[in-house]
């Protein structure tokens, strides 16, 4: 298999380096015993089930995985905002920057059958997929939009202001970033489970899902247990959400 | 003094709470004796010195400060990437996001003699600033830019799309947003070792100078010390510990 | 209530400073709105409680608290490894020790009552009490263990050894030692939520039990859904963990 | 070169695993360029060490290894403080327990020829060697203290006590333990500087140069840099990353 998957219109996901395998973790967990596992065994794969079903999570940590991900502004922040805002720290992250110049802006833009409408209970998320006929209105004024934002973000760079203020003309959100993303196994696993999720942002969700197939290869036994069961996203809380925020 | 400052055109700072002062310092410092410091003696400010001139950071972590910050998007990302590229990783974050409606965008637009020009000798940051009469026009265009994207926001979203598409039609670099950023007093001070230099981008610069105004209100004599002139691992510092110590 | 807590024959636990209360969890989570509570209603406790639910975490690591606890080595290792080991990094930590000598070394020494036989099921943990007869010759002999440590430690003192060499002469898994702790209340929950579990370690059970009960004063609402319902401890998993270890 | 450094008397490290090399450093600061190094060419060196110098350290936290650890109870110690007090936070940590019984209790004993006395002018670390004479003495000692110990031990085992409370009888400070430490080339790095230092203590210094030997040849540029003079922040090095970047 590849080490690459592209997803949305430009994006894609390579995975260019990992350390340890499923090994890694049975080792790490059985630290108190003077033996190594250098075939899985049967054993292992149950030591390895009952270590992410209980939440014993720092053997998951010994093993380690390199990303390059070229995304839309709006994809990156989500992923920044798991990186931070939870506190599995175990990440580097370095990001192109629209500081230099170095390429020209890269614009995300859905097409005709991609846009959604907004959800009719909800505040946040997406509802159905839109009419195509609408769907195309909605790309071709986004079509116009950015390149109005280009032609003014050249304007000002031809007038020389510097690069960094002159990104202010630049329709952010759908822009590509490139970043290298390194973090743990039990890092990675924490993403896919909140990614995956149905109420996370579609964007998001194609991000995961390619997270996800270069990850498992690697890591089989491990990522689909700590992938598993896990807190079904009922109804009702959604519902309590819209409340309990008002 | 107030706990705000406000800062560019729209944004401010509020510092809403913190833990410890000066002498949080110095009794995390001394757990090796079984006493703490009632009021901050000269002792104890020796032994500050010492431990922000050694890098003995650990005692700087015990000391927490809680910041809301209203900023421009691109002054959000900078402050990210600070705290997920470094690892200093004592930080809590929760930001306002667009993937609900809440509020009315607000963007940050720089006045006519605000706009900078591209640096003679460097790939990155600002030179002098343009003539007014330049500025003039990047200050209309960039409205214009802004009124622009407002009508395709606000045209989407009356056609049924999702705000969390929507917002592609935002210029977001220049967008406001909301955060929470709690943070070790080490944490502080190396966000504002970084960002108060003079390469750093000038918004940020804005910013990481209301940081260190409020905060140094709170810890006068450690945030002094942690911004002060570096590293010099001076003979009698050495035997300062010694008597810090005692 | 006294914000310390005596614990085992001489420790203690001082809940020294906290920042925030529960009103911290619902502003941090509702950052997307520009209001704060003032006072906590009814709305925002179950606002708290569907984050604590919903594993909504980073509103809990606005908060933080600060702890001196004075403990035997023993349980300190197991504190640091839960601070290691975890990912629940928004931790500093500052701990005396025996490379200074600063003061007379202070050993846990159970009484006749308190000491536990071997588990009959498990390779871990403690089964019933013993006899106190039984514990009588324990504590007896403990005791003459230690003396002979701290005159063998005396006498290589005495003759000039370092202080850090020296020491490799004290039973140091009884041996006290001082700790400044300082956490997020997510942090906080985390441990406590490993800590007070029956198969962890009594003596750190103890502590922890102590912990919560200086915590729970300040945060009675977020930290009592942090610690709810929670994964059943159940027997079959206790048996599970035999068996795949071996 | 064996992948396996013997340390004190019976102590050793090895490194299992590494992800990345010097190119990886070279790669993840080009993140705004889209090229990638395949070979390292001299212009990537010089990018290193002007990363190094001038600490911008995300880079190298991209970059991650994996050790296997056998040192006495208070090295151990001394390698958690640092990554618990320390903020670099991209530690993994899995330690052997004596909660369990897997193993005989081991334990360093300095030679004769190896006792240090106390530095003459300070209460930390250690002076010149005493001598062999004197040094014979307390290895004598040292080996009928641990003797005793293990009799105590084994007769409380032997009658019934659960082994977390038993092991209050052994004089742990020397006792062997083993460690999975999972840290990036940044951590690594920051633990070297901190513990190759000539007032760091003695037996912690000779695990910290068998880190280094393993390290180096996986890192040769990067890590020689890190642990290079420090920051000169001369002037020819803002020109430099002008080119680096290029």
């Amino acid at each position: 298999m590849s080490n690459r998957v592209n997803v949305l219109d430009k994006g894609y996901i390579i995975l260019h380096e990992t350390m340890g395998d499923d090994r890694t973790v049975a080792n790490a967990a059985r630290v108190s015993y003077d033996k190594r596992t250098e075939e899985l065994s049967e054993k292992d794969e149950r030591l390895i089930k009952f270590l992410a079903r209980e939440g014993h999570t720092s053997p998951f940590r010994h093993a380690t995985l390199q990303f390059e991900i070229y995304m839309p502004l709006m994809v990156a922040r989500q992923l920044w905002k798991y990186v931070v805002g939870s506190d599995h720290t175990m990440d580097a992250w370095n990001e192109s920057s629209r500081r230099y110049i170095t390429e020209e802006p890269t614009f995300y833009i859905p097409q005709a059958g991609e846009w959604r409408s907004a959800p009719a209970d909800s505040k946040q998320g997406s509802g159905d997929l839109l009419p195509v006929e609408q769907g195309e209105l909605a790309t071709r004024d986004l079509e116009s939009y950015i390149a109005t934002g280009e032609m003014y973000y050249k304007r000002a760079i031809d007038s020389g202001v510097a690069p960094e203020q002159a990104r202010l003309f630049l329709p952010a959100y759908g822009m590509y970033v490139r970043s290298y993303w390194t973090a743990s196994l039990q890092s990675v696993a924490h993403f896919l489970n909140q990614r995956l999720e149905a109420d996370a942002q579609a964007e998001i969700q194609v991000y995961a899902e390619a997270v996800r197939e270069l990850a498992i290869e690697k890591f089989p036994v491990s990522l689909a247990e700590l992938l598993g069961e896990e807190k079904a996203p009922e109804k009702e809380c959604i519902d309590y959400i819209q409340q309990s925020y008002e």
